[in-house]
């Protein structure tokens, strides 16, 4: 459905990872307003015949392939590497939609263009938090939230002009947040994939299922916000209706609700500072929620939230090492080569083994980056 | 505990009412600040003692006792009428803690006098909103509303731009929320008074319990957020955590939450556009906090809301009649000389018997209002 609005400002879009959960769900909206959108760039990793169809249907002028140009059968767009796609002077916003590492060199080379990024991918900000946050204050540039969580608490910061007390970011808990370390060994991919309350991709599902996904969103959070660690709080919350909450100085609380949805925050984040009305994106039934309840953490049996709390607030480079070994370990867990409870030993092992550099340049990221992944896949297949 | 702050703008203040509830409350919050509030009058109606030790502590220039001047036995400070201290010059900003209908004509004297006016008592908005609002407009005043809910309504608004699609008013359900009509039929007032999250004074408190306190705050809510009644809704919310929320076009929602203290709102509204920090609020403890629970409101058993709902649909003259029917029959019910469950039937009659006037001056309002009082005086006791 194509929904007629009254603005004629139309932002011109870059989606890199056009073919995953939130590229899928970002072209969707797009679809919604068609005289608000335009697509400029599309870039794909693996599904070929998805971005076919997706180039079909949008037209954009660039397209990027991770595999090869010459498999894309379109030929009315030209294939552009992602740094040169991102900073092309056709582009309003760049949404990062990337899963993983993938999105931190693309997500730099946009912000010094001075291009808005619109960013799913945590890691980028995990790894990079200091180098991206102050070349987008450099380069007067806007990183829109598109996590639910820290789409929420952006919300909830509008038109607040003092520094806050707290922020309280929610977590469903995932799927196994009352098990116990011994239920926890036994854990199959299968049952980590069925996330109770969103739809995602295969390495943000596994992370929820570790709680490692919060401690990267705590990490994003302190950067995005600019709020130190020992303000930022986690609260279970399994129903997923409270995407997360600020406190303010006088007690006051703003909680951002909603369907748990990511087309809302994806709608929020590429509209701002605008709202648009979109009958397509479901509106919570108050007569169908009775209940919100609220839990404490179990850090002690989620040990990954801990170690990601720990490498945050070391800083340099160990935030990335642990986004590398969190990486590898979520693979080689999904390939079932190691133990869902393998994840946050190996990955302990490596940021204990970690020579940190403090205020990294994005080279020494990178470095970092490498030697844990080596580091952990030796580890993992006893090679070391 | 006197709090230090580094603002150094002085606000001073009218609080009309300060012997009540919500007064009481206003004056905690200046004695916290005494470098950013200050006490220029004081009035009160009926607890002269307490009005004494206030003009002790306060040294307010002006008073206002509503039965004598001559009852006061400090000197220091100039009895001035309601109105003429409203307006006075030294004044910035009019708290209207009053209860019932003695807000309405000083709101309106410090609006004209361009004061803004920190709105705590309901019935003016109730019965002149459409006077009170264009009123303020016209002299460039703001109204700082004091109730939790529309407090909560106020702050989810900041920085938004556009028209919502929905205001959610959270209510308790009062004590009775449960009751069937048989058991409603044998109310006592002591029952009524015991509510069950808020401590207030006994007119909103018997008009929480009947529901009709929600039935104003939906008139109120009509005219402080220029919102039709068809998209301002009633939640039932027994725990008081969430005050009200905000549903906007694109389905997303937010709620203000706060631990329930009038302190809270209160402050925010003197304080506003700021926060101030004050260790004396009670903050929400999250790790006591599992469940927040919501109800549909039974609006068939308390019809009190619905009345409230149609006269405000219809307008006019229809709110102040049914702000005096329902003063009155509060006061009737609390001598016992009534029943709980007939304060809806004496407002329905009254308002049946209306011949209402549409987009009413003061004084028409007024007449409107003497007109209900004295309908229902004589219905209650049978000399109709």
């Amino acid at each position: 459905m194509i929904i007629k609005d009254m603005g004629n400002e139309i932002k011109r879009l870059v989606i890199l990872g056009s073919t995953g959960s939130i590229g899928q769900q970002a072209l969707e909206v797009v679809r919604s307003f068609p005289h608000r959108f335009q697509i400029i760039g599309l870039a794909a990793g693996n599904n070929i015949d998805l971005l076919e169809k997706q180039i079909a249907e949008f037209k954009p002028k660039f397209v990027y392939y991770q595999n090869s140009r010459n498999q894309l059968t379109n030929n009315e767009c030209k294939f552009l590497p992602l740094e040169d796609m991102v900073c092309h002077s056709l582009v309003d916003i760049v949404v990062i939609a990337t899963s993983g590492k993938v999105g931190l060199k693309p997500t730099l080379a946009a912000i010094k263009a001075g291009k808005n990024v619109a960013l799913a991918n945590k890691e980028p900000l995990v790894m990079a938090g200091e180098l991206i946050t102050s070349e987008a204050k450099i380069h007067k540039v806007q990183i829109l939230p598109i996590d639910s969580e820290h789409s929420a608490i952006w919300q909830c910061l509008s038109g607040e002009t003092q520094p806050v007390s707290q922020l309280i970011l929610t977590a469903s808990g995932g799927p196994f947040r009352h098990y116990s370390p011994d239920q926890l060994d036994r854990v199959t991919a299968q049952q980590a994939l069925a996330h109770p309350t969103w739809q995602m991709g295969k390495k943000v599902t596994i992370d929820s299922a570790t709680l490692m996904n919060k401690g990267l969103e705590v990490i994003e959070a302190r950067w995005l916000f600019n709020t130190p660690y020992d303000q930022i709080k986690v609260l279970i919350h399994p129903q997923s209706i409270i995407h997360s909450m600020v406190e303010f100085i006088d007690g006051s609380i703003k909680a951002q609700l909603g369907y748990p949805d990511m087309r809302i925050p994806i709608q929020y984040a590429l509209s701002y500072p605008e709202r648009l009305s979109n009958p397509q994106l479901p509106k919570l039934e108050w007569n169908h929620i009775n209940n919100l309840t609220f839990e404490q953490p179990n850090f002690d049996t989620f040990s990954c939230f801990k170690l990601a709390s720990e490498a945050g607030g070391k800083g340099g480079t160990y935030p990335a090492v642990l986004c590398a070994a969190d990486e590898v370990a979520v693979d080689l867990f999904l390939s079932q080569r190691i133990k869902f409870t393998d994840i946050p030993i190996l990955i302990e092992k490596i940021l204990d083994q970690h020579q940190p550099i403090a205020h990294p340049s994005l080279e020494e990221i990178i470095t970092a980056d490498s030697w844990a992944r080596d580091k952990i896949t030796k580890l993992a297949i006893g090679d070391n």
